[in-house]
């Protein structure tokens, strides 16, 4: 059994697709239990909507909620009855294993450090977000947690990365990279050369050395490390682009008669096609080293990022990964960061 | 009359694509007069398969080549019969009005500074490149020269960047971003949170805040001001994620009968739209403020860019952009720089 608290006032269509992802997960994956956290009538007025088995689905009160565009280390601190704040306390309690939420990225990442904890040894929690590639996908961490972050920062989100790679999304060896301007080792700016030979250093790690954002579509890497500022450009810039060039296709399509009746023939195959490159089908993004589970998913997730988000914390469970980064960590090795 | 030296020996399709491309330039343009510099025997042998006026097209020569993987300021140095350090020191003495190279992006950054040398005022000259947007273009300024670069460095990115599209691109009162996580003025690393104030208080400048990512690919501004490893990741971030989904539609459109007829029906108005998304037709990166003009092609470029970089050269100096860029750093701003 896992119990994962779902933020039910978060995100641009809470509480709406927030109970419809919990009702989908629970009747997906049989171990699951979901505590929807949030106000109490808004919440039990949307599960009225659907027949599932009412002892895996919950409802914890939190009267507040914390908007995108509060201060976030105030927000934490004063809205103690906050869906973010009751949430990450169930985490804290060991009332839950988990917590999803796509409210506020800021509040969700200083409640994980704050009210959750770290784990010992990790300096910075790292967001890490599966993005889609050609050949299936990728992680970049951090994507959004730690600018201005330092090389055994780094170096420690190489290592969780790997970690969460090999044992959640299955990849065996991930091959590990630092996004940097060339392929050459003397190339980049002075975090990526100070990085650099570190990353060469870790023998737990299948470091393969830099790589440049041109290549990240075509995965060439399994775990790709940056500094947030760049990671969150990344991500956002994957979006835009995609966005951008799949309504230019379509706009396309729709410019002439005869191209027209080619679209409704090509349609179903691209559908497939494109699908594959859909962010929103991996799941929310993991906040790592943490004393327990946090998920960031899109402001504007659906019930299918939402669900995806509930069902990849059962892996994460069941594979020990808090257990595996504290070992990892706490392991002598020549790189070991001291803070 | 306009004065291109073109590097016939840089690029991975040099000479065949440059003089090719120089060729068609002094088609289209008559008051465009091209040196190709390089190996004499070598372009000459390649000239002889065209048809053009002998009066316009001149050969340099230069006995060496600079490559990709050679350390910039020792080849800049050693090098002196180099077509890159050759072509510079045409445009120092006044010989050619600009130099266009898609050699080394490591040497044309390091000659145009050494050898061609900066305006009087310009701190460090950054690679501006347009950059394909479902509206037309944005410059991305520094894309490549100036990594770890200062606060007062991208407030003259701005400025050189916001001349440039102004004038030559003819953009009027270009809308003028600094690259965020976010669209709050607090939001973002050390650097761009010590600019942003500098960039509001510029008075020459249509500033608009902050800029994020996604935002790019849909035309969010005219400038888009960072620091060159961001404005590195995002140009090769940009031409990554678009030739993947390109290829993936196709891959889909490939996949069923039915969708191979669609395909058919489809592909002329494809193709105008996705033309439009094509960066090789704008032409080449200048790297702005130097005393002369130095444009940077792509290592891939072909004919296209070769000559439209070429023609890019004459608006650039009918513009007087580099006296309009004397005189805009060189007025007192309540942000004026000290180097």
């Amino acid at each position: 059994m896992i119990k994962v608290a779902v933020d039910a006032m978060g995100g641009d269509n809470a509480p709406v697709e927030m109970v419809a992802g919990a009702v989908e997960a629970v009747k997906i994956r049989p171990e699951i239990h979901v505590l929807l956290v949030g106000q109490e009538k808004v919440i039990e007025a949307e599960l009225s909507k659907y027949t599932f088995d009412k002892e895996r689905i919950h409802v914890v009160n939190a009267s507040e909620i914390i908007a995108t565009e509060e201060p976030p280390v105030n927000a934490i601190r004063k809205k103690k009855d906050s869906s973010i704040v009751v949430g990450m306390n169930l985490v804290k309690s060991g009332e839950a294993d988990a917590f999803v939420s796509a409210g506020s990225s800021g509040a969700v990442l200083v409640g994980g450090q704050v009210i959750v904890g770290r784990i010992k040894g990790v300096e910075r929690p790292p967001l890490a977000s599966l993005i889609p590639t050609e050949n299936g996908v990728s992680l970049l961490i951090d994507c959004g947690a730690n600018v201005d972050a330092r090389s055994s920062h780094l170096v420690q989100f190489a290592r969780m990365g790997s970690i969460y790679m090999e044992h959640v999304v299955g990849v065996k060896q991930p091959r590990v990279a630092i996004v940097n301007i060339g392929a050459e080792e003397e190339k980049g700016n002075a975090l990526v050369k100070e990085t650099f030979p570190l990353l060469k250093e870790c023998s737990d790690l299948h470091f393969t050395g830099s790589i440049e954002a041109r290549e990240i579509p075509h995965g060439g890497a399994d775990v790709i490390v940056c500094e947030a500022f760049t990671g969150n450009v990344i991500l956002k810039l994957y979006e835009g682009v995609g966005a951008t060039l799949i309504h230019m296709v379509k706009k396309g399509m729709m410019s002439t008669l005869r191209s027209k009746i080619g679209a409704l023939l090509v349609k179903p195959a691209l559908k497939t096609t494109l699908k594959a490159f859909d962010a929103s089908q991996y799941g929310g993004a993991p906040l790592l080293g943490l004393k327990g589970l946090v998920v960031k998913t899109h402001g504007s997730s659906t019930r299918t990022e939402v669900r995806n988000s509930i069902i990849q914390c059962v892996t994460f469970k069941e594979q020990q990964i808090n257990e595996k980064i504290r070992q990892a960590l706490n392991t002598e090795q020549p790189t070991s960061p001291i803070s």
